[in-house]
């Protein structure tokens, strides 16, 4: 089965980082990366270059199927600890967890715990295995954004035009809604803010409405924003949509596999300040089975882009209130050129 | 305005649980303690006993409004830290962070850092304001159940259910789809996976489904499941229905201020394993500007359930590859009694 050799792929891969960066194993226990290296978002994992075990509660063991590499086990008090005490285990890689459980697992293990981003490191190169559920689910969003394009009318109330685009994202086969807290979309002043959700405003002629949305598929999200003029906005409006869609485009034309991701934003932070504005967020991020992860295409960020990365870019200008412009895509990076997924 | 005097109340609150707790200020970055507290949910605030002080991005300032509290400050590279140097602040609490922000800031301020739920524990016991609020967002989630049991029929697709659903959700008001990530509606064997997802499946005559959902009105969330059967169920799936419902009920029962949280989860634990089942989650949790917040329903929890807690309760047997049944509430517990807010 296609999964399970690709899991086994990247249990080799994660055991090759494990020895570069001179840790014992990894305990797993974050969702995201739990899926991409057991097939399923549940349990405690343990991984070293001789052994995985996955401790789950016994009622998972009757219905999800496991890659053969791992031992699976019923969860129980203690184990984990016994189990790393029997195999020897002196440095155990761990994940950003929260304070709490860091030091519930200090005192437990009595091991040296040494917090690392191992699996997101892998997680941001993508096989073609997952390049195709991020197509489809990049393909998901479109058919999104067309409805929006389609709905979006003077008069339209912002919570019906919602109701309406994530109707058909889920009838188009996404897994959940865009994004966790569902898609945003705000219009004419509204739109300045960057968290803006939408609201029992009504759509007004000549207002521009920023749609920012995605699916999931297999676990793959995507993500994309277009800003949506209704009628003839005004004229500084119009200038700044120009202005972002162009800058968008010219960020795209730099990326190439090797260049650092803040040298990206960098550039677009600086036509952004040229023209007068400022950046309130990052230049973009990673796409997979997190909606945000790696590469951070942020200020000073020394992530190098590769070949095989998904990742969006997204210059926005905020005008407070009057409103927001953004345009978001997401790329796949190959050697030589870069797809856009959501084109 | 209702709201700012709100926040008064709660800042109030919260600089009497500093002063018990024996730390000079808390630090927040958690979007709903910020929500809670500050109105937005954004920035990272910091309030001791003297002051209340909000960072926050400059874009920010010009779209938000927020309680006279607040002294509003725009974010900028080490203001934290200057500004606790200065206020001569010791011990500070901060939230259940990540390790790694955890160590920045160790490295960043130089002061004791002391993990606390302060914030937590205050949002558990709800105001009248806020109860206004989650009864809204409860009757948004009883009208998504009605359209589930309307639309949910031999032959009906699961994912074409959960897009119908949200609809409705999203159409009444919600300000975000179902929890994070959309409604869960699992049917026949499926409804044994409590984290189970909506599917292309077909539901059939017989099956069972198990349909959890919930709506946020304001932030504050709602929660509550129903477990459907389509048609007539075999006698195993009907019997385990009635079993269910009314361990609901006799849970619901056993509730009144001053119990302990972990009584009620031992109790109906105690239920299931005496039927020959076992439950595979907590009893409830409580709810709020979180889906899952404080009070915990859980085992050995010493959370003691005080008039003006929301929480729900929420007993599950699962069957793998049979059936799940779930029946959960969203509960307010008064003086005399325990109002079912999703009833």
């Amino acid at each position: 089965m296609d999964t399970m050799r690709e899991i086994g792929k990247r249990i080799g891969n994660l055991r090759g980082s494990l020895e570069r960066e001179g840790v014992d194993a990894i305990l797993l226990s974050n969702p995201s990366n739990l899926r991409y290296l057991t097939g399923n978002e549940t349990g405690r994992a343990l991984i070293s270059k001789d052994i995985a075990v996955l401790w789950l509660r016994e009622l998972y063991m009757d219905i999800y199927s496991f890659s053969r590499e791992f031992d699976v086990r019923a969860e129980e008090k203690d184990a984990i600890r016994h189990y790393i005490e029997k195999s020897g285990i002196k440095k155990l890689a761990i994940e950003n967890i929260p304070i709490n459980l860091y030091e519930r697992r200090k005192e437990e293990f009595h091991i040296e715990l040494i917090p690392t981003n191992i699996v997101e490191r892998l997680r941001a190169v993508k096989s073609g295995y997952e390049i195709e559920f991020l197509r489809n689910s990049a393909g998901i969003a479109k058919k999104g954004m067309n409805r929006a394009k389609e709905f979006i009318r003077d008069g339209t109330n912002e919570l019906d035009a919602v109701a309406e685009i994530e109707y058909t994202i889920r009838k188009s086969g996404s897994e959940s809604p865009p994004f966790g807290e569902g898609m945003l979309l705000a219009s004419g002043p509204g739109g300045a803010n960057i968290h803006a959700h939408a609201g029992m405003k009504k759509i007004r002629e000549g207002e521009i409405v920023v749609v920012d949305l995605g699916a999931r598929v297999k676990g793959y999200y995507s993500d994309m924003t277009r800003t949506i003029p209704v009628g003839k906005p005004d004229p500084l409006a119009e200038e700044i949509l120009q202005f972002t869609e162009n800058l968008e485009a010219e960020a795209i034309d730099r990326i190439h596999p090797g260049i650092t991701a803040g040298e990206i934003h960098d550039f677009v932070n600086r036509k952004i300040e040229d023209r007068g504005y400022k950046l309130y967020h990052s230049t973009g991020h990673g796409v997979g089975l997190d909606i945000h992860e790696l590469p951070n295409i942020g200020p000073k960020s020394e992530d190098v882009l590769q070949e095989g990365m998904v990742f969006t870019i997204e210059p926005g200008v905020y005008v407070p209130k009057k409103f927001g412009v953004r345009f978001e895509d997401m790329l796949l990076l190959g050697r030589n050129k870069v797809e856009i997924l959501t084109g």
